[in-house]
């Protein structure tokens, strides 16, 4: 068995469809601009799949902002000049488990941004939300990820808009773990700005886009300088990576149902393997709905790096938490607001599949995990002897 | 003969290296922010890319930050928090013939923007941005570009980086169309900072990079949440563009003197050709160094647009300027910041070329030219007798 990748949350193999649309994309010389054949080629890539990814959330095409990925559009989407209706939004509500580029907030000043907690399962504490809405003098912008990328758990979006609609406010929704592993309607979820990612859904890395449900939304440009966009985002459009999203959007929509099966039942297989070989292991958000193809498990005693390492030297790629942040040993800020004592939360990986995953590649995971598991207890063994 | 493409400005074919890297990177599946073998993988071409731009600039590898494009760079660069020595840049001079993407000036207030006019060659008035430099009491950004994408004028910018640092200022050089075309050593230059996109080199579509002279120097980052690019540019970076323009940065150092002399010919043979068939055209910038690849042509009585369109369907692309503002028709503002009258400027065509380009592509343009201009003077003709 070659290589078992299973990191599917940090970066998901391009699709083949999404790679052979970039490799066609890369060979279309036009500048999407310029008005001759060739920019007229490379504007119909643009636009073939700026349809596509609308489809997959039922936006309209126009209301669509190509980006260089889900950072860009979550920082594209923050802003104090976000508005609806002509009202600025002064402050910003975030979730306490959001990923680090909604947590900085955008264009708001650290003063103006709050954080929402979540509960012991990751699930937003709405009647926080509620609160702190109705103690809002201003316009605000809440921020509330559909599923986190940790750990998996989907959060109650709809429930989150009605509750930020009802006191005036604009909600951005960061889908970029969602997408392709729940249906994401934007106007059934509600949610007046959405966030997505190309390489979290089988296209390639270096595109996203920020979605309006409703063209009134004012958005703040972060690059200025040129048409491209309707003025919402300058530069030359990245024409491969965007024909790639297009391509793999429209694969994940149309294969949604058969990929959640597929994923859900890889999941039953990989934490029935967990806990059978390590009934003390946890298994974090597992009371409550999840991502089917998320696993966020941790074993006390056990430190995630030294897994990380060992199932690597196994051939087996997982994570410690978000890549974003992998390079630094941190403790988990998701496993942090679930009120995880760190003790337990540092010893937390990440396993995430997708569609092409394999039995066979969980049965290889969880090999490996019993290997290393055993290692731990007998070097904890020798530690107590010593 | 099939299509002939000589609007290398607006965007470069991809150079083979270019392809077969990118094509290449995007087999990686692995997030460069992750830790594992996949993760290492992906890191590793995105650090050889640096290396091979920075190459290019003879800059330090880890003062050059990968953006989604020049406009990107050029946004990066622009805000008031860009400062050396501690000194904030309260004000921003740019010169009259930049970008839109500078002329719209970053994060600066359109109050703290000055702009600096050109000659009537196109060149950047030097005495006038002493005066404006010398009146200045705050910290001044300066933004001059190294060669103008519409005419091909190339900038003094060494001399303008003498005045901007005898007066304490930093200087911004947007070297997007000067890449490959001219030595662009950003020490020998005098930049503190350089923009660079990659498919103007013929990379793909979706890079660039800004680039510091110094370290010292702060960048104020757009986009925020993530170590990537140590802090200054957050969001999983595009490998395969960036791995494209590494590829294509590496072939353009090696190939700069080769491909400079090769389009210096074909310039001179398409000038030539212009000034057999019509003795009236103005050729702008002509008494001055431009770029060898890039010709800015004029004949009273034409209109840019149709010669465009006439020139697309005699299959031959070229602009009538930048194609970031190719989808309006206005004049250009480079020719009316060096005085062309209105009447002349809007029938200036842009014709690019680049390494790839034949004498046989340079004759079929002259084919077209001759034929559209006849044309013109056969309307002109009946215009008059009716």
């Amino acid at each position: 068995m070659g290589r078992v990748y299973l990191d599917w949350n940090a970066s998901a193999p391009l699709r083949p469809a999404a790679r052979d649309a970039a490799c066609a994309a890369l060979e279309v010389t036009g500048n999407p601009s310029s008005v001759h054949g060739e920019g007229r080629a490379a504007r119909q890539l643009v636009e073939q799949a700026r349809d596509a990814v609308a489809a997959l959330t039922g936006a309209d095409p126009r209301n669509m902002i190509f980006t260089a990925g889900g950072t860009e559009a979550n920082a594209l989407a923050l802003s104090p000049l976000t508005q609806a209706g002509g009202k600025r939004c002064a402050r910003l509500l975030v979730s306490a488990i959001e990923h680090p580029s909604v947590l900085a907030g955008g264009r708001f000043n650290a003063a103006d941004i709050e954080t929402i907690p979540v509960d012991p399962n990751g699930v937003v504490d709405l009647a926080a939300l509620e609160r702190r809405l109705e103690s809002s003098r201003e316009g605000v912008l809440v921020s509330l990820m559909a599923a986190n990328n940790e750990t998996g758990v989907i959060q109650p979006v709809r429930a989150a808009a009605d509750i930020v609609h009802r006191h005036g406010g604009v909600l951005h929704v960061d889908a970029v773990q969602a997408a392709g592993r729940i249906a994401l309607d934007i106007a059934a979820l509600g949610a007046d700005l959405m966030s997505l990612s190309a390489h979290k859904i089988g296209g390639a890395k270096g595109a996203g886009a920020l979605i309006r449900h409703d063209e009134s939304l004012q958005i703040d440009a972060l690059v200025r300088g040129g048409g491209q966009e309707r003025g919402a985002r300058a530069g030359t459009e990245n024409v491969a990576a965007i024909a790639a999203f297009g391509a793999a959007a429209a694969t994940a929509a149309a294969c949604l149902a058969a990929e959640v099966a597929r994923m859900a039942q890889l999941r039953e297989r990989l934490e029935a393997g967990i806990r059978a070989a390590t009934p003390d292991a946890v298994i974090f958000g597992s009371a409550v709905a999840r991502l089917v193809n998320t696993t966020l498990v941790a074993l006390g005693g056990a430190k995630a790096e030294t897994l990380v390492i060992g199932f690597d030297l196994d051939g087996v790629a997982i994570s410690s938490g978000s890549a974003c942040s992998s390079g630094k040993v941190a403790p988990s800020h998701v496993l942090a607001a679930m009120g995880v004592p760190a003790e337990l939360a540092r010893g937390a990986i990440r396993v995430s599949t997708g569609p092409a995953t394999t039995n066979a590649e969980i049965d290889r995971f969880l090999e490996v995990w019993k290997k290393l598991v055993q290692r731990l207890s007998t070097k904890e063994k020798r530690g107590l002897a010593a």
